[in-house]
């Protein structure tokens, strides 16, 4: 995409003052309707080195109300980054609806400076490709407009910059002997860069290469871009609000061979046998828990299953003997007014736990494709693409070291309504039963396709979906204990011989 | 306060268990209270090396609802929050009202651990005494309910329980060459902690000294001092609602003598001045911001004013040259739900520049004590202790090397009138006047008083109130540049000299 961009593009002074001034007008307006329409924008600028971003960005922001942006300068990795996968950090940085990110640097370093820097794989190359494109699919589908510059200078032009701003002593340290090293490389960098702009210009996240010799030039092509996408943007949103969702037929699994169906509800252990075998399973934990700890593997443990099922208890049984310092356990209620003005899989991208710690949630991002797509809190486009966007998320967390496990803990109608009402008799647990637990169980019928379809298109062979049989309490904890320790001691003998 | 304290109390097995039993229901059923009462809680642990403090937090944390609770293991500083002055890193980590937070280390760490590893001199010690009451103080007289344990254990006992771990392979790694320093730096560390404790134990927030030396003691201690706390603190919400606030009289200046009376609105400059002026300082500007950020100078600027008196375009000149990867324009609206589950100055802390960095607030945390006060948006109570607490954050960061500079730009009732009239002629600006703009104009007579007094209350040496005079723009925004470029050149002066 850089081979046959004519460099010497420049603007003449007065007609270019006209212009700026008129885009300006343009952008100021745009944005304040962007805003007004909830629409999230993120900015990205990548580019050669000393191709003017800093002063570029300065340029494009200059007509917009500050309350509605904010610029990230993306710098080398912190170490809580570092300890997290790799679009954790990017994930913790989208902007909510109505607002407005600019980005100098972005998720693109990996795939340009570090990529020239470190030696990456063949396969973690394109690897990083498709988490770019995925990242940036499951935002723009969700309404965000992402606009990518990618600011191009010549190896000379660099060279002069350069030379330019060691010339001063006020400008001089801003030069690093990378700097030069990456000039020196140039031709490299300029088939790294190609590469990655052609496999990552999508038609929902186009690049646009600007000309960046000229400083006019740069700035008018910036913002007459920024008005196209916005505008466009724009009349898509009010021609949206007008169609009406296509529907889709689906045929969710059922009968006998689907997967709750398939679970033995009658599995159950004797009270013995299970504080016996409860103690012996705890202690291998808490010493599994200090040595994945050591290792810096991470865990993600999701719990689903029907209210009343055991989520709580399985999950006190698990963290009875741990330590605190290394587990953190993240209940999820419905989502509050600041979470859902983001994408839905925001929430638990930004608690996804660091290297050699382990995130229990209470309820999952599975929420997306139950209870959501049964009350109908999002559309039907939204929970369909949602175990694709839910799958390649998860797939990102097992490529970086991360194990991920996800019980769905399973009992029957009856054992629910036992369960229920043994807990309105019992003072101290009746505040756990309110209205809403009764009104959730006269949908069951509705939510046992979902969870069928939802364990079928999301279970994996790296991100496996456990059925835990629950109607016998003691079976499902034990089995909950069970399935963790063999994980983690599979991993950790797995890594010894890797050594 | 840990001199005549009693090591060899231990709990007996069978009535231990009973007893933790009981406490374990009162504590679940406590936290359901508060939650519902909307208290924030944070309980802090500290102690000793090996005087258990994971192993107790698993304790009390069993029978909370993870809903409601989160634990922050307290390491060594990331680098993001080594360039942000102390307590940054603990105000981003309060909880919001009806969560619990339980601190295993905390904001004491600096006190006792660093305390003996680095060199603080006398000053720095009061100092950061004073930064932890005034903190501990701020956020319980706003509600929240601060428990602190310090789990002490004999030299003795230490010793023998790092032995211990270092005996089983699976336990050893966690003994470091740094905890046998400190058991033979026993005394010193004795003397340490107990000027801590004696120094920050508050009727606000008092220490509990917790003997540790037998696990089932020390826990029933904790759950025993968690339910005692919590239940006086619920008590004293129901009973709050009930009482009326007494009447506070007070004393605003008024009359010429006011800081606003002060200011010569008939100040002005010509046009040609103006432009020529401008941009002498902003190349200033430029370049002071380059050499700032090399010595990691961060810098806090507030603007306040009257509708219309010019913040935004005063904030424009400002910025116009300066490097976007090295400054930040941080509009302040009104909080938003999970903002108001805080405390006011949460959202401020949260957003203070990093070392090297600008921040420039259209707007801040003197919304306190103007628009909250005069709309009555908090009480009397509360506005009125807003002034120390804001002198005490504003102390916090010149202590920690930020520069504060506060700008109130002052015009008069006319020259705004006919700047809202002259927008809303104009297409392009008529948005930035709404219905709102006229109310609070009708309320200039509230105002007036409510800043007056905020400027005398607040202008400190080290964080002062520039008044400028604002009907002539150009002179408002040529004072705003020159006093930003003064206050730079002062600073980097005297850093020069001192190397």
């Amino acid at each position: 995409m850089l081979e046959n961009i004519d460099l010497s593009k420049t603007l003449k002074k007065k007609e270019g003052k006209e212009l700026l001034e008129k885009l300006d007008t343009e952008v100021a307006a745009l944005q304040r309707q962007a805003r007004e329409l909830k629409i999230p924008v993120m900015v990205v600028f990548e580019g050669w080195g000393a191709s003017g971003k800093g002063r570029l960005i300065n340029r494009m922001i200059q007509p917009l109300d500050p309350r509605g942006f904010k610029v990230h300068s993306i710098q080398k990795a912190t170490q809580e980054e570092e300890l997290h996968p790799y679009m954790w950090r990017f994930w913790n940085k989208i902007p909510s609806r109505g607002r407005m990110y600019i980005f100098d640097r972005s998720w693109y370093t990996r795939v340009m400076r570090e990529r020239v820097d470190r030696n990456m794989t063949r396969e973690q190359v394109v690897c990083a490709f498709n988490e770019i494109n995925s990242f940036e699919r499951m935002l723009t589908v969700d309404g965000m407009l992402i606009i990518k510059f990618f600011l191009h200078i010549s190896k000379g032009e660099q060279k002069r910059r350069f030379e330019k701003l060691e010339s001063s002593p006020e400008t001089k340290w801003r030069v690093t002997r990378e700097d030069w090293k990456h000039n020196k490389q140039y031709d490299e960098y300029f088939s790294i860069c190609d590469e990655m702009l052609v496999n990552t210009d999508t038609e929902y996240a186009p690049w646009h290469v600007v000309e960046a010799e000229d400083d006019g030039y740069a700035a008018a092509r910036i913002l007459d871009c920024l008005v196209r996408s916005l505008r466009s943007r724009i009349q898509q949103e009010t021609e949206r609000e007008k169609q009406a969702e296509p529907y889709i037929q689906t045929a969710p699994p059922s009968g006998s061979s689907s997967p709750l169906a398939k679970a033995d509800l009658s599995k159950d252990v004797k009270k013995d046998k299970y504080k016996e075998t409860l103690k012996e399973y705890q202690k291998k934990l808490a010493l599994l828990q200090s040595r994945i700890y050591q290792a810096k593997i991470p865990m993600v443990l999701g719990f689903e299953g029907w209210d009343a099922a055991g989520k709580g208890g399985a999950i006190k049984r698990l963290t009875e003997c741990m330590d605190p310092r290394g587990y953190e356990v993240v209940p999820t209620a419905s989502p509050n007014d600041y979470e859902k003005a983001h994408h839905y899989l925001w929430r638990f991208w930004t608690k996804m736990p660091q290297a050699g710690h382990i995130a229990i949630f209470d309820r999952t991002w599975y929420g997306r494709v139950m209870v959501e797509r049964v009350e109908g809190f999002c559309t039907r486009a939204e929970w369909q693409r949602a175990y694709r966007e839910i799958n390649e998320m998860e797939e990102q967390l097992t490529e970086a070291g991360v194990i991920v496990l996800k019980f769905w803990i399973q009992i029957d109608k009856d054992e629910q309504e036992r369960r229920f009402r043994a807990r309105q008799e019992n003072p101290e647990k009746s505040w756990k039963i309110t209205e809403e637990d009764w009104r959730n169980r006269a949908k069951w019928d509705e939510y046992e396709p979902a969870v069928n379809e939802m364990i079928m298109k999301t279970s994996t062979a790296k991100a496996p979906w456990i059925v835990v049989e629950g109607n016998s309490k003691y079976y499902a904890r034990l089995k909950v204990l069970k399935t963790v320790v063999e994980a983690l001691e599979k991993r950790l003998g797995k890594e010894t011989k890797q050594k």
